[in-house]
């Protein structure tokens, strides 16, 4: 009720604030037996973590994973896995001016007003470092998943107005990693590393587009009426810090096409599996799976923290400025990549058990 | 976890199927002591019914509301209100074809392979005459947050490629319901009409968008970090029927901007009270209403169901023909815009019983 | 959160007031497939119908169930079923008093003092009419669970101070049904109805107890740590209006043994399968349970209404004296026999299915 | 779902096994702005901590609490509040037999049927130690109960046949922390701490009751329908480890009154406070708080860990003997004193909250 827990089987319950001892997450209901691969974790951790590049923060966190439970000779046991994170570089001197100021688009004001006190080192618990605790939780997801054959696959299709045209199906996926800004397109990464350094330059912040791919879902995923796939991998990325929009198959384009061109009719294939010869769908029907690639767009608007001077106010209500001191990303789609695969494990998973429970 | 809850504290249960007895809704925890008006509810029953005009399906429905329990002396006792609606135009006979074939775009596959068993009548459960118990039980959370002067009003702003581009702020909504596309642009409005009756004597159908503006929000509502606002917002409306996409505030264009340009800066009004000067944000930041109007776009892609013949398989997976039978919207947008309204009722009267729950 | 959802996959949300329309259930999470047998279901309603015998409530109700969705050609669709029960007996009139008047030891002064206003007439929902719902629900899970073995039986075990000491293995328990008070041993039933007659014919009422078994159950039931099967069982019991003890196994006599008394020591039975020597545990260890027997007992306290004369308050806290009028059972525990039964099976049904979670 | 997470708003989510690296809470829902009383934490955990006495287990833990996140200057933030307790004092070696041998009566056999794999040292998370997990949530339940005026005091009553007949109004509670065995009544703690030693030197073990009394409680604390206070609470007892029953108010024993004894009549108090002039009902009517004490037994099974050869089977099937190592209690009810408080805090705290929402 109080929203630090997502999931309905498998649920994850996060806790940390940014400059507190620790972040960390409680995984309830990972099925016993499965292999925990914690060098798969610290993987996933790294391509999320602060200072990994000159594009991204400079705070730097070893984000080194500590497992207190649920794991026992390298399985799952059905038990709470309890995985914690410390934080280490935390400055809470930087925010020393916040405490009495609100910063623009942050949710500085807003908590405040709802609890009546806040955690102003860094923003506390509404910092996106609470994400790091998502991404250790959803690679125990992935890992439940590959046991399946699903994969995940995110990348960054847009930063600004830099926008890859081409679909998933044209890309070369292996080349996320390749780059910094992890866009699978090497000459489009280029200009897109090249305008966010200019733009941090100039003190400003740039919005993104991260775009995920879901490969190998078994039909018959997600629940109906509420718990569509679609609605809760909608959730599961709006819940990220920063996120606007999610739109997935043809999204808002599909709006402008006609039924006749929009359907995705069916046809066998060679192996007489049912298909669909097309994908305006994005890989769901009526809210469940139909066995075709699942694909979604997430809109992240431009960082909010500029190194700009800006009109505010203070807990008194009162005119001043502000102009950010302390460490932020001026884009924060490249660090974005592994939290919107992360979220959508976790929906994936969850989906996978609830659905064994479909039929007698 | 079977997913016809919604909802955490003010919760809604529906049921029933498109061509059984009756659906229904059976809501709980609305508060005791709101004044329930059924003709309010019945109004906007009214705008969601089929067969209200010449561009929505011709099946024809009263979908009089039943109060089985939960109201005493015209006002709600805290205890469950169960409504229903019987089916009263059922046409089973319409869909003997589709017992054995599978529909293009519908969730007759899905369903099937999900619980190897469907009312393949109308779609069974499937069909968006399920949302009719959703516009019930949303208008009681209407109700409930009108004490609190929250007020929600959606629009049609997109039929097929024709778009009204100015935001919400420049519309009179008071004309939405002065014609039958529920655009507030007269002029916009008639050409959505000519472009869905042209469609429909075509035999094909358009998608839309539903915007939606919600008004003297409190500050404080929306629960970090899972249930944010947004977030909550974004899977309501995704769990709507033939929902492809959900954007709030700048939303995706918001992308394209430098976060100098995008940042909402504070100021006080004339009563002192704090206000941003703009609202990219839609209302909240960091997943908390912030006081300021929220709103957001919602795309709907073409009705599947078209006149024209299309290829499809049967369920012994043989490749065969289908074309329509039965009564069907053109688009579903017009009749889209009271669900709209209804489901983001519901997050909103949710999250503002949560917020009770915020402070010592 | 408010109460009336009962089970975490295979949930129950009731609905209804005594003397209002209808009361109902939706059953969510029912697994597709299931035979529903209708006639099944009405036969366990009217084990717990008013009027069946002249040592119940005199009140004269059908108890006519209506299916309104989820059941398709006599099986289970996976979708929420709906049932409901018409409330045909009303009479508000004999309620007249009590509107301004609280009955000791009823809900009437509680409820006010929650909610601000109450449904007076009968009790309205805090009325035992609302367990005719759970049974209608627990009938369907108890349908599922025969499908894999498992059977529950009910009886009642104590009159006042007539007390059956046999365990239910020396009982023949076909003997429940013979009899008007549902106890299987014809002697005591022969006495527990005249102790009952007697007291009804003194204007007073008698507590009792009712004992379940629950025989076939596979081991691995229940979740730690907090959804142990005795935990979920005890709640379910004491949910149940008038309920004041739970005990399971030994339950609070095993209190009095040794360690090495009360232990159940493994054996294997003929078939190589591993048993339990006793069973004091009651079928469950570490709430999990084990594949023996599942047996407990459920105190129900005398009937609060009562046809003598008695001190109160009324309304407005002055006092006052009140007789009962109304149709009211001097003993509870022989229409109790169907409710236990159903609110065990709904325990069983939702663990049963989410047993199917617990490994990969 | 997996059974780890307890309540509806201010909920807990505990992990940890016996032996393994901590075991911890999250704590979700604690409203902000609660003083965080440390020292008040580590009191009630010392209440629980193994090694205190002669009369109890001798494994040395320090039982320190560390908080992660959720406090910050000494004051609840609103978010999740993580503690943890570090395991000291593992002593794996001292399991070994029990890798491939089922305890009598402990949850070994019923784990490993369930999950396929088990974590054999100390029991892994069937053990009691993840009670430490509880007390430290429950305590700060506590602190926000304290806000509002409530407080709970346990204690124990029965030590095998040694039972206190007194009802608690004869006791001076303030006595219990005066004894080892947590006995309000001195000479019966005398006499209860002589059973054990004895027991104990005889390498058997002891059953046990625990009494509760909830003193300031609110009129209007529970739900109907199934969340009825005496509901919650009979879980929240019959999940702590080895408890086989619970009775609220007269209990077991009401069931032997008439209703014209039995029944609770209302008088007011010379304040013109409503209040009923006996209280078998144990401060619940219609499962929600009246105003009036509440009160309630549990009782304990003997400890299943006993120094005598038992038979049992190994994890192959075969017969075999086990005779325990380890170090164990030999009645579990003095450190249970502190668990009883802590869950009935946790139940009350929850509903304290969720009582907000009843009314418009």
């Amino acid at each position: 009720m109080a929203g630090n827990i997502f999931g309905k089987h498998f649920t994850i319950n996060t806790f940390g604030e940014s400059h507190g001892d620790s972040i960390g997450v409680v995984i309830d209901g990972c099925p016993a037996g499965l292999s925990i691969d914690l060098a798969y974790i610290q993987q996933q951790l790294d391509k999320r973590k602060p200072g990994q590049s000159n594009i991204t923060t400079q705070r730097k966190e070893s984000d080194t994973v500590n497992v207190l439970s649920g794991v026992f000779e390298g399985k799952s046991l059905g038990t709470p896995i309890c995985l914690t994170i410390k934080n280490e570089d935390a400055r809470p001197e930087d925010y020393s001016e916040i405490k009495s100021t609100y910063r623009p688009s942050h949710a500085d004001y807003t908590w405040e007003q709802k609890y009546g006190l806040r955690d102003y080192r860094g923003g506390g618990r509404s910092s996106a470092r609470e994400t790091a605790a998502r991404v250790a939780a959803g690679t125990i997801a992935q890992l439940l998943l590959k046991q399946y054959g699903v994969s995940i696959t995110a990348y960054v299709s847009q930063v600004g107005r830099l926008k890859l045209e081409k679909p998933y199906q044209q890309l070369d996926l292996n080349n996320t990693e390749t780059n910094i800004v992890r866009c699978p397109d090497p000459e489009m990464a280029a200009q897109m590393i090249a305008l966010i350094e200019d733009t941090k330059a100039k003190g400003d912040s740039l919005g993104g587009v991260v775009s995920c791919v879901v490969q190998g879902c078994p039909v018959g995923l997600g629940e109906p009426v509420f718990d569509k796939l679609p609605a809760d991998l909608a959730k599961a990325m709006l819940s990220i810090n920063a996120v606007k929009g999610f739109e997935i198959g043809s999204g808002f384009d599909g709006v402008e096409l006609y039924g006749s061109e929009h359907n995705d009719v069916f046809d066998t294939d060679a192996d007489g599996k049912i298909i669909t010869t097309t994908n305006h769908s994005g890989g769901t029907q009526g809210g469940i799976s139909n066995g075709m690639d699942i694909y979604f767009n997430v809109a992240f608007k431009p960082t909010a923290t500029i190194m700009k001077e800006q009109q505010t106010v203070n807990t008194d209500g009162a005119n001043t400025t502000l102009k950010a001191k302390g460490r932020h990303d001026p884009c924060v789609v490249p660090r974005a990549v592994p939290i919107v695969e992360a979220m959508a494990a976790l929906v994936l998973a969850d989906h996978l058990l609830r659905n064994r429970l479909s039929r007698l």
